[in-house]
């Protein structure tokens, strides 16, 4: 993997831009909005989250002599503009919904206000950012609100796209209610607890499987989750219920078995049974294996006694949904709002603010509407940066994760399950009659 | 991001398994093999893709002090353990299908063969670059079946899952025979070639239409691309023709425009019509949004007089099929095969090699079979580590791409299409045999 700074972590259009920008002396100030444009089927809502990493991406970005080489040897770029390039900082001010936000199409997220090569060479960058964060943080949420007093594990790092998608899904899942994720570099990083129990490789090492359980817990004696569908579940389950009285004298208690294949609500079902009788009441029961929302409720709703979930593949990659529509735009130039007018694609013009009003404690609507125009309610875009440096302080991710958790208390039930119910966002009169207006100019 | 050989990027059941393994001084040699289990709906076949950066990651591997702090100071591992770690290093065997090579469910594409320890420590990461790569490389070699004359572009880098996964994709593209990518850094790590238009927000920072693509053409003579679209596509068009002949005189040739929304077709024939009667028939049309290979189908089929495609989103997310169901399973240890017999997760057990026959050079069927069984046809598996060190030379990216080029050549024509179409797969009957003395086993 590369520096997160990576500034060559861009589209080459910027840069050719950004040639375009310096040769005709453009330099004013221009303000990018980043929104999605609509919800994935199913969805009620989405969770803000990435800003963090947008924020460390920005502050003191810069290039590097040997990033201005590469673009020299390139042959697109003339002298004059590199070494312009030396010099080039970002700048700029951010606004943007703190992380954990919920938010709705057309609300614009973040807004970069910059001359106007410091927010357009960004795009790239912090689309990839707020995008794949927002997603996973959004698919998350809806495990913990399809299971809410279970224990929710992230296992995706496998199947993740690369590495940084890995540690963001564990950061995104963390943030959206998860107890952590499996992987150890999360927790490094990000301070996201870590959790593992153990593979059917190390069963599979051993000649007998109980021989694996005996290994795993001695190894483990405080924490082991043993995998017990390695062979045959049932078997595997009485295998547990068996070495338990031998652990118990050496001062070592199992925590749970996870299963991992097969019709999870009647084999947790059977196995519970067998660990009742076997007098393991305390033994948890784990699961695993294609497991997203909708198996998480399937699974609750045949009553399966299962106490946590380790949620992989299917989350990770956002798998019903694997990206999100959305976009980064110019809203406004040198003191001019602007408006994309493209079928099916049209923005709304100008710097805007989204306000959101609560009933009795509860989300009633939100309100988009330009920056000059005030509105009662939580005014949600927020300032982030300022010239360049951060504004401090920003919430850590506990208490981003904390603002998540205050925001599902107040949304409305009925948007709390997986299937679309709409909620009312308005656009403003004054952001309706921009768009007219810039509609009858003439480009 | 992190480096590259972030050790601790892995799910922490890697390494407290490796302390039971070491409590009980396992460490006999494993051997684990990557494979897919099955293919998506609708695909034909896979592309191996990813082994240059497996090796990468495996030669030289260790753990860093600070890294063995972190472990320390989680309280889930003894001292001695910990000692131990410190010493460890991956000086293990691996065998793998060469990057391009077309695979099927079952075969494995890989093996490593080490010390168990070894062996299981480095699975998350293995599958993590492995699935990965081989699933953008599988959509996208797609996409050049379904427009094997057209110049196609990796646009997908701000929806793609994070930095690595986008210059993972745009590797991945490249190898599968796309021209380049969009993504700068692509060009620096792997020598992709990149490619750049112009945004819709270069257009909107003008106040008229026809400034913004003559100064964009100014900054890029040789090379202007046109974002016709922003507000009305043919006009935007016949702007262009009454700006050729201004920009002729200043030795400047348009090279190209790109349509980026609404029905590409119709307004690709539009646009054509428009720069011929124009006088620039020598003009190109480029073409981006919401691409893939059954987009690009349907545009061919209509006749869309359109010369390139910029294919990003549903490409590098692989949107249709966001994550391949793959494994990296034991197959043996201290010298006896292994095999798991989970519900529908059941192995083939033991080192295998892929045969792959060939009838008047086009691909005939393919054998997995025992390692210690020979067969005619080509050995697919071939040595790409000993003892820790790459085996060189290792082809490079453009060897991999031409290999891939001459799988493609020999492809039978029924599995090119876009609709699947089974190719013969046959285990050998050394395998069945091995696999139902494992089961007659007890464990």
């Amino acid at each position: 993997m590369t520096r997160a700074q990576d500034i060559l972590l861009t589209d080459l259009y910027q840069l050719t831009m950004l040639q375009g920008y310096y040769q005709q002396g453009m330099d004013d100030i221009a303000a990018f909005e980043f929104f999605v444009r609509k919800l994935p089927p199913g969805r009620n809502f989405f969770v803000a989250a990435g800003l963090a990493q947008v924020l460390e991406y920005l502050q003191g970005l810069h290039f590097e002599p040997q990033e201005l080489d590469w673009l020299r040897q390139s042959g697109r770029f003339d002298e004059d503009f590199i070494d312009h390039l030396s010099q080039w900082r970002f700048l700029g001010d951010v606004e943007a919904m703190a992380e954990g936000t919920l938010f709705f199409p057309d609300e614009p997220i973040l807004r970069v206000v910059a001359p106007i090569d410091q927010a357009q060479l960004v795009e790239s960058r912090v689309i990839n950012i707020l995008h794949f964060q927002s997603l996973i943080a959004s698919k998350a949420v809806r495990c913990v609100l399809a299971a809410p007093d279970k224990l929710l594990v992230d296992f995706g790092m496998r199947r993740a796209h690369g590495g940084e998608a890995a540690l963001w899904a564990a950061r995104a899942c963390y943030l959206a209610g998860f107890a952590g994720s499996s992987t150890v570099q999360a927790g490094v990083l990000y301070g996201v607890p870590v959790f593992g129990t153990m593979a059917h490789s190390f069963v599979q090492a051993h000649e007998v499987e109980q021989q694996a359980f005996a290994h795993f817990a001695l190894a483990q004696r405080d924490n082991a989750v043993l995998l017990i569908d390695t062979y045959d579940t049932e078997r595997g389950a009485q295998r547990v219920v068996e070495l338990a009285a031998e652990l118990k004298q050496q001062g070592i208690t199992i925590k749970a078995v996870r299963l991992d294949s097969g019709d999870l609500a009647e084999h947790a079902r059977r196995v519970r049974r067998i660990l009742d009788s076997g007098g393991l009441s305390e033994v948890k029961i784990f699961s695993s294996g294609n497991l997203d929302e909708y198996a998480l409720h399937d699974l609750l709703a045949q009553g399966a006694p299962i106490d946590g979930f380790g949620i992989g593949t299917r989350l990770d990659t956002s798998a019903d949904a694997p990206y999100l529509d959305c976009a980064y735009k110019i809203q406004e130039y040198a003191g001019t709002p602007r408006r994309k007018r493209s079928e099916g694609k049209a923005t709304w013009p100008g710097r805007k603010q989204v306000y959101r009003r609560f009933d009795n404690g509860v989300m009633g609507g939100d309100l988009i509407t330009t920056l000059s125009a005030t509105d009662s309610g939580e005014a949600l875009l927020q300032p982030a940066m300022r010239a360049g440096q951060i504004v401090t302080p920003q919430p850590n991710l506990e208490q981003s994760r904390q603002r998540l958790y205050t925001q599902l208390d107040s949304l409305p039930p009925a948007l709390r399950g997986l299937k679309a119910v709409a909620y009312p966002v308005e656009v403003s009169e004054s952001l309706h009659l921009l768009a007219r207006q810039l509609d009858s100019e003439v480009h």
